[in-house]
């Protein structure tokens, strides 16, 4: 397979080493708006550049679209990769706004081709691994979900591209907790309502919320709550999944966030508190296993995990919430 | 100071001891409507026993009166302590309902005695040690709150007065969240806002909630979550105050809920991750302190950290979020 | 039964208060040659006094002697007590010389009652639960041992019993560190050989070493090390065996040790690194279970866990100790 | 700066990235006899490869070598080179035998080259910060030095140049403890004895210690013990120093060891336990360090920290160590 990459950023050095490491992908081409950014890329990992993403999704000799932009021009690159027949892998969050979401997806199921949308969190191993235990009924019926995500913000933050509110879908609530929403609903089913409290705490310069707070409840009865924070000055991903028999726990995503810990309890009313506690030392590896659930889903023909749907589902829970403070009314789904 | 208890049962024996190590506190008397219960206290703890609560809060010999019974009598008792010119420490949370919080609130206002709501969190070493570092600016303005609270839970729960709508003034989310809701108001301010969801997700032979969740908001612009909860197979008690400049986090509470530790780091855009980690092992102390504070307030003639105001405010919270869900509408206060 | 105390210090303190719950065994006296000493524990316990051990252990209503005095006056209590009939549980290490433990032993034998030497850490419920499943095979042959025991010493030190070469059987590497003999020997077997290196690091003003180290060597091929330490300033508690097929580890023996957990791992060449940990918390169960194993053992006719031979045999071992590094050659056994 | 690599292997996969990313140094050949090994590595690397060491360490165009072979060939490469007016950076231990590396340093110290030790553990960020505390008295006089350093070994451990008695200088005592060793030598300053026992617990098929447990004193008075295991079945890498005042810990090294903290503790006989954790998350920066470290003495003409001289002196401890079991008596040095 060939691919091209839109975006020069660290999404595209994320990865870039990965997809040209796998067997059968190649990295064809590089495309900026900024030229040298664009070439200074494709030199770094050796393949071609283009500072027009345009004439990069017409390419007939790619196969494969990887969308590594800020959100604001997710949905049209996606979507001119898509009519131009090629599968496209687009980070998160799928879109700015839900309309541009359901635009895509549309497309998406016209042209018959893979849309993963960049939901990695699914593919580090210890979640992986947790979602398998729950499936397997080791907790019972899951009732509890809880996320703490931060990370300890930056100096010059509102200077990104996520504090533009054109180009960002959301404050710090959608541009980290988005994987939050997304891993609640892959474990715990469709939301039917939501709450939320956002605030600017400490990046005031900008003007999107540095945290937000969500509660949900689930169709099938669950609750759980959200946080999601830019002042977390000791960057944390803690995931938590209580059910009838016990309980899964991810600690730690590797790299800045610590050892990836998943953490197995059961409930036990009579016996010492115990549970087994697996560590995923060392590098970081869901880049490469979201790479191969992409690569696989495009081989077999079929929708990945995280896909375009999963995009647009995470998309409305979290403007869901927005709407729901923006009226001081829990929505419902 | 003579001192009488009522209630025979866990708290009962929890506070007696210490009392009774007290240097200037005397157990005289412990009431219980069950004779039996109450002659086996008095046993045990070498002291009078009663039947009938009435007669000693009149008792011109004792000072101060423990209220150790469930929620739904507290009103009542407190008040008849209260004009009958003792002193009175309460169990939280101080009344069943809003109007009877009010209600001892007044007449305690009148009584010129001191009334403590029996917070002992507040009194917990890590606790109390993280309070004095926010207080001193450690950690900047503080603006987010999180505290998770949760107990595994019991076979037969649903025979116990916490299951029982006219003892308890709620669920698990008022039993042990109002504990939560407290150091929360205490480190962070008046609430202005509150949304909450409850749920019964395991403990269905009785009608009150076994888990609930809360967002909070508070006038000076902090934002806050709670979940308390009782299918927390692995008791927790995890607090955390999130500054400008730092953090306090406490973990543990001692006994079943492992060391209390206190962890304090600070806002460092460039260095590694640091934190001062403090753990007070051994027994829990709260106990202790909260009785030393109780009777320092009473010869000082002051109210005492954690009194009728504090317990009636975070009742007042409390239901507020109640009616939030209830209601499907934020709670502004 | 009917149970004597020889001591009134920590010990004393702390078995009184098991022996007294236990429900078939009164505690009728307690001696100390300091007459206040003793008349102010029996004052607390309810029971008698004595300032004169030799009529305790002839008192015909008494069944068991508890020697919880300094190593130095162990052999000549035990002696006395057992041959008058009495069942015996005296404190470790069981002597402070090596012939005094063959002596105590020699008398025992010929006696026919229980006597137990007080390594309580056999009871504790993880290091027991340990056993249990290096005994079942679980880690497959064990072959190496560590354990690093260390307290922080207290200004003073060199007031206390425990720094007299008089009354104490060595320094920290034998007062502290026999349990990390008798534990090793549990699990691994009888030493064959041992060194050992001793010093006075900090606690300059007695002549007992306050930190000692140890390599050992056991018949069945097995090695160890053990550190034991008045200089740890944070109390210490760990104590770890490898085998062929995994691992178990203790951490902590509650109290000012910390939580006490069991953590199992196993070998496995490919999987993540995986452990199973339980926790313990709440109060120092060992006095409870040691009693229970003594109270058991004399009625069961039996010799019970941690005997006195257990206890002679750790002596030889923490004096070859000793011995080894005098003359600068390992001690075979 | 010109280098060339000897040795295709792991070392050299670890080490080529880092010097070829640092500003002024070229990596310009790797040499390995194995033609296709070098070929495959030089491409890798976008290098020239060679299957003649001798050729390249005599190329002028090159200022410095690397020798990242087994220890079986360090002498006689390191000795080439440094003739050949090479600065050497020769991974650990320095040689096989101690007669080997007392003649590199005397080759070393007449050719005014640098000689720089493979001992990357002096650069682990907290293991360097633990030094530096230590140097600044933060700890008072350091007296206790322990260190457990283990890993899983391997099927086909056997086969490895590890297990081969000609390559290696021993067995995992020195393979992986001479990092111990260094790193206590550079704490704790000169070893004036030594004991040792070692085992083969569980690979077999091989004839070298797969376990090595030493006793050290030091001359200032410190004593230390090393516990270095291939049947550590949950890496470890765990390095404790105990002062009058308080102590420092290293745990961790990052990737397979887990996330790499620094601890430091005081000694306060009346506070609660307290301790300052610093996570360094992330990839081992080590050899990064290491590297820097190297370039910089070369510029400075000056030793660097871990050079050929600390190679030999803890090849001297390392062997001392063998000795003292070999005869059953502690070594003096």
């Amino acid at each position: 397979m060939r691919v091209g990459i839109i975006g020069s950023g660290l999404q595209c050095r994320r990865r870039a080493p990965v997809l040209r490491e796998w067997p059968d992908t190649d990295l064809v081409v590089i495309a900026s708006r900024h030229a040298d950014h664009a070439r200074r890329a494709a030199e770094q990992f050796g393949c071609e550049w283009s500072d027009d993403w345009h004439s990069v999704v017409q390419r007939d000799d790619l196969d494969v679209i990887l969308v590594c932009t800020p959100p604001g021009v997710h949905a049209e690159m996606t979507i001119a990769a898509l009519e131009a027949g090629k599968h496209v892998l687009c980070e998160k969050p799928l879109t700015r706004t839900l309309e541009e979401a359901q635009r895509v997806v549309e497309v998406w199921r016209r042209s018959g081709r893979v849309l993963k949308c960049g939901f990695n969190h699914r593919h580090h191993p210890a979640i992986g691994e947790a979602y398998r235990l729950v499936q397997s009924g080791r907790i019972g019926r899951p009732f509890i979900g809880r996320c703490r995500y931060g990370i300890c913000g930056r100096p010059g933050y509102e200077n990104e591209w996520r504090a533009d509110p054109q180009q960002a879908a959301g404050g710090q609530f959608i541009e980290q907790g988005i994987h939050a929403v997304d891993l609640l609903r892959w474990f715990l089913g469709e939301v039917s309502e939501v709450y939320c409290m956002t605030a600017i705490h400490y990046f005031h310069k900008q003007p999107l919320e540095d945290n937000g707070m969500a509660l949900l409840r689930f169709r099938d009865g669950a609750t759980a709550q959200i946080h999601a924070s830019l002042t977390q000055w000791k960057n944390l991903f803690s995931f938590e999944i209580y059910g009838e028999d016990g309980y899964v726990a991810v600690e730690g995503l590797g790299a800045s966030y610590g050892t990836e810990r998943l953490i197995v309890g059961r409930r036990d009313f009579t016996a010492p508190f115990q549970e087994t506690v697996t560590e995923y030392r060392g590098a970081d590896r869901s880049w490469r296993e979201e790479w191969k659930e992409f690569v696989t889903a495009i081989r077999e023909g079929r929708d990945p995990m995280g896909s375009g749907e999963d995009g647009a589902a995470a998309m409305r829970i979290a403007l869901a919430a927005y709407e729901a403070e923006r009226s001081g009314r829990v929505v419902r789904l």
